[in-house]
């Protein structure tokens, strides 16, 4: 076992893209809906304004979680879309097609194998409800979740990163962030953590592959989740067994 | 189904006591390390401490997490015990007995047949990184850990009942608290919360039975957890499958 897989003692999941196949998701809810709009557009709209919404909370220093970000884009999303005639109601209810996305085929497997060695939780910018129900469905067994709305802050804060290591009181370099983005990894690498970077080359769809190149500077680089915990040299949990 | 089971949809458990045997857990810390005192009363004394050890966080309104009230009371209590000449690093060790308590025989399983209709979660005064070290020992299937950490106050301060039906953007109606001690559920009920009183008459030790008659007022009032799924109308996990 490598020095680095040794030392760490805390691996802090992103969750969207990373975990869980949000893209796929909102297009399969919004496909459901029969709205005749392209989802594939619709679920890349919905989530293009997610980063400069979180920027303008952490700006007016005011608190809010996601779930209310993600509605109040939507409804202009809707608007640009034709969609004004939705009620609120169904608003409601698409609003929470965020705590229904399906996790990645060896998401579930992968963290299981982790939990052999190391205490896993998440750290996402989703809400602690959504994070909740989002595990619940879809069988994510997470050792803790916690989420910005622990600290107050939105990823790329240091919070964020630091108060992981706080909360399971062990150093900075004895937590390692996981995530399918490199600007996370980076932001999380500047606070100390180590970084895991995950190969998820369709987060934004079969039309939109994305470059999984990664930084060099990440502790460690994989193709999915089960491959990192191979790495580290967790055994599968049916080899458990 | 009764009216309030079916009104229900967060279940938050009370943990040192309703869930997990501290009292026993502490004692057989104590004796594994041969020090030659009465392991009961060691116990007790370090329990005794702390309500006003969190009553004087309170009171300061400086937040402090348990594992470091845990160690303050540990202190003093080594020296009245005429145990001063412990190290640091032993006191250390000692003061993590608390991440290290066995659940009731009952808990697990109640807890995972309570898992099959509700979202099931803690509400402890006891710190994340506690609670969430002790559910993996010990196999607590919770599908969220919460804590007094994440509202900055501890029990029985409304803004910790009323931090869980806001977490989970629910009615305080929707949630029930679940625990052996009357005072947490009189204040739960007090922010509009169900209650289901857990009997647990060996909580202080064999020596020190304790009364379980609860109030007229809960909701529920069970013999153990899986006796509360089962007025609720949740099937045992054995049965499911």
């Amino acid at each position: 076992m490598s020095e680095a897989a040794s030392r760490i003692k805390v691996i802090a999941f992103d969750v969207f893209g990373t975990v869980v196949d949000w893209h796929g998701s909102i297009m399969r809810e919004v496909e459901r809906l029969g709205l005749g709009i392209d989802a594939d557009e619709f679920a890349l709209a919905w989530r293009r304004e997610y980063v400069p919404a979180m920027q303008t909370v952490m700006d007016q220093g005011e608190w809010v979680i996601l779930d209310v970000l993600h509605r109040r884009i939507l409804d202009g999303v809707l608007a640009r879309f034709g969609l004004d005639s939705m009620t609120e109601t169904e608003r409601r209810e698409l609003n929470l097609a965020w705590h229904r996305l399906d996790p990645w085929p060896d998401s579930v497997a992968g963290l299981d194998s982790l939990r052999s060695r190391y205490i896993v939780c998440t750290l996402s910018n989703g809400n602690i409800g959504l994070l909740t129900e989002m595990a619940k469905r879809a069988g994510l067994p997470w050792d803790c979740i916690l989420s910005a709305e622990n600290f107050g802050k939105y990823k790329p804060h240091p919070d964020t990163y630091l108060g992981v290591a706080r909360i399971f009181d062990v150093r900075p370099d004895e937590v390692m962030l996981a995530a399918a983005h490199q600007a996370d990894l980076d932001a999380a690498r500047g606070c100390g953590l180590a970084t895991a970077y995950i190969e998820r080359p369709l987060e934004f769809g079969a039309k939109h592959p994305k470059d999984i190149a990664g930084s060099r500077d990440n502790t460690f680089h994989a193709a999915d989740i089960p491959a990192l915990a191979s790495q580290l040299g967790c055994d599968s949990v049916a080899g458990i067994g």
